[in-house]
C-alpha cells in the first residue's frame, strides 16, 4: 500500500503521524529528525515558526538522504495552525509539573497513535525547542504527553534522538519480527534424525580411539556430548562439516598409528 | 543500589551491559554515543582501535555531560581482547547475509542482557565503525546478532541512534511506568460522588434557564451529558473550576434578566 504521493511501499504514509518541531532552532537538527523519521516509517514533518527560516540546506545536509520528507515540510506561525487539521495530538516532554494531563509512555503512546490511524484518524507529535522543551501554552492544546522512561539522572536527550524513539515505537507497532530466531540463509534447520546420524558416527569414531574405553562412565559421557550438541539449533551444513571434522581428526590420528 | 565506583542511583552500573564501539571512526560519534547510553543507564564503554587514537576532545564536547562514561573508557587493540572477560556478546547488524546466526530484535536482545546479568554474567554489545559496520570475524565471535526492526527502505542510522536505540531498551526491561496514566499532581481523581454533585448543579441551572424545557427530549440530552463528562477522568480541582463556570454562566444570565 502507497500513500497518496506515491512512497514508501510498506506504509500508508498517507495518514502516518505528523511530526511537528515547534520553533526548532538548528536546521541541522531538522534534518537529523527527518533521518530518524525515515528510519520509522514516519514522513509528514511540519515547523512551528522554525527560527532560521526554511528551507534551509544545512538540513538537506545532514538528513542522509530523506530529502523527500523535507521537501514535503510544511511551516506554520503557531502550534494552533499545524494542528488544526488533526483529531488527536501529542506532545513529547520530559518532566511537566502541576499540570493534569494524561501521561504515556513512547510504546503507549504509539499504540494510541496506530490505533487511531487505523480509525482514519489524523494524528500528530509535538516536539519543543532543542533548548526550552514546549511550553505551557504548547502542552495544553495536546491530548496527551509522552514521557519516555530513560535515566532520571541523564535526561538530555538530543532532538533526533526523542524523535528516534518514537519513529521506533511507531514502526514496532506493526512490526512482527519474532524476538529470537536462528537466520539460515541457505542451509535449514537439521532434524533430530540427522543430528543423531551425526552422534552415532563421532560416538563409534571416539569407540574406536578409546576415548569410551571406561565402560563405567561411557554411558554419563555420551550423554553429556548429547548436552551440548542440543543445546542450540544446528544446521545440515554445520552438521556436514561437523561429519567432516571427526572424520579428518580419526583419519590423522590412524595416518600417525599406521 | 549503586555500582563499584559510587555510580548512578537507580542502576547496578557494576554489571550492566558494556558498549563496544569497534574501530570508531568519529570522535564526535564517540561523545554522542556516550550521551546516549547515559539516558538508557549503560555505563561502560571500550574502544577497539578507534582510528583517531583516545583519548580525543572532540568526544567530550558531544557527550552533552556524560563525561564519566568517557573517562572510565577502555582502549583494546581487537576485538578478541575487547570480549575476552565477558560472557555474552551480541552484535548489531543491519542486514548479515550468508552467515548462520541467531538474530535477535533490539527488545529480545535487550531482555537476553537482562536475564544474563540477573545471573551475574558479563554482557557486551559490538557496534560496528559507521562506514562499514562490523565485518565477518567480528560478527563470528558475537553469540548472537541484533537486527532493529526499521524501514527496510530507509536503514542509514547513525551510530549514537543505534546505540540509543539499545539504550532505551536496556531500560525498559527494568521499567514499571504503566502506558497510561492521569498526572494529578497537587490534585485528586474525583469520585464519582463528587461528579453527580457538580452533574445536579449543572442540571439544575440548565433547567432553571430553560435548556431542558423539552420534557420529552430531558432524559436523553442529560444522559448525553454524563457520557461527556464521563469520558475520562476529572479530577476535584478541575470539578471545582466547573462549579465556578457554571456558577458565574449563571450568575451572568440572572443580570442580565435583572
Amino acid at each position: 500500500m502507497t500513500g497518496k504521493d506515491g512512497g514508501a511501499p510498506l506504509e500508508p504514509i498517507g495518514n502516518s503521524p505528523v511530526v511537528i518541531l515547534v520553533r526548532p532552532q538548528m536546521a541541522e537538527n531538522i534534518g537529523t529528525t527527518a533521518r530518524a523519521m525515515a528510519n520509522g516509517g514516519l514522513f509528514h514533518m511540519r515547523l512551528v515558526a522554525p527560527r532560521d527560516g526554511w528551507p534551509q540546506d544545512r538540513a538537506w545536509r545532514t538528513a542522509s538522504g530523506a530529502d523527500r520528507i523535507l521537501e514535503a515540510v510544511e511551516v506554520f506561525d503557531t502550534v494552533d495552525d499545524a494542528v488544526a487539521d488533526l483529531h488527536h495530538v501529542y506532545a513529547t516532554c520530559p518532566r511537566p509539573r502541576h499540570i493534569v494531563k494524561t501521561v504515556l509512555t513512547a510504546r503507549g503512546g504509539a499504540e494510541e497513535l496506530r490505533a487511531a490511524t487505523r480509525r482514519g484518524l489524523k494524528v500528530g507529535l509535538l516536539f519543543g525547542p532543542e533548548r526550552t522543551g514546549l511550553d505551557n501554552e504548547d502542552m495544553a492544546r495536546a491530548d496527551a504527553l509522552i514521557r519516555y522512561p530513560l535515566n532520571p539522572g541523564f535526561m538530555s536527550l538530543n532532538l533526533a534522538q526523542a524523535v528516534m524513539i518514537m519513529a521506533y515505537e511507531w514502526w514496532l507497532t506493526e512490526d512482527g519480527t519474532l524476538p529470537r530466531e536462528l537466520m539460515t540463509n541457505e542451509t535449514h534447520v537439521a532434524t533430530k534424525g540427522e543430528l543423531e546420524n551425526f552422534m552415532r558416527h563421532l560416538i563409534a569414531d571416539l569407540d574406536e580411539c578409546g576415548f569410551l574405553r571406561n565402560e563405567e562412565k561411557k554411558p554419563g559421557m555420551v550423554r553429556n556430548l548429547w548436552h551440548f550438541f542440543t543445546r542450540g539449533e544446528v544446521t545440515e551444513q554445520e552438521l556436514r562439516t561437523l561429519h567432516g571434522v571427526v572424520t579428518e581428526l580419526s583419519r590423522g590420528r590412524k595416518l600417525r598409528q599406521g
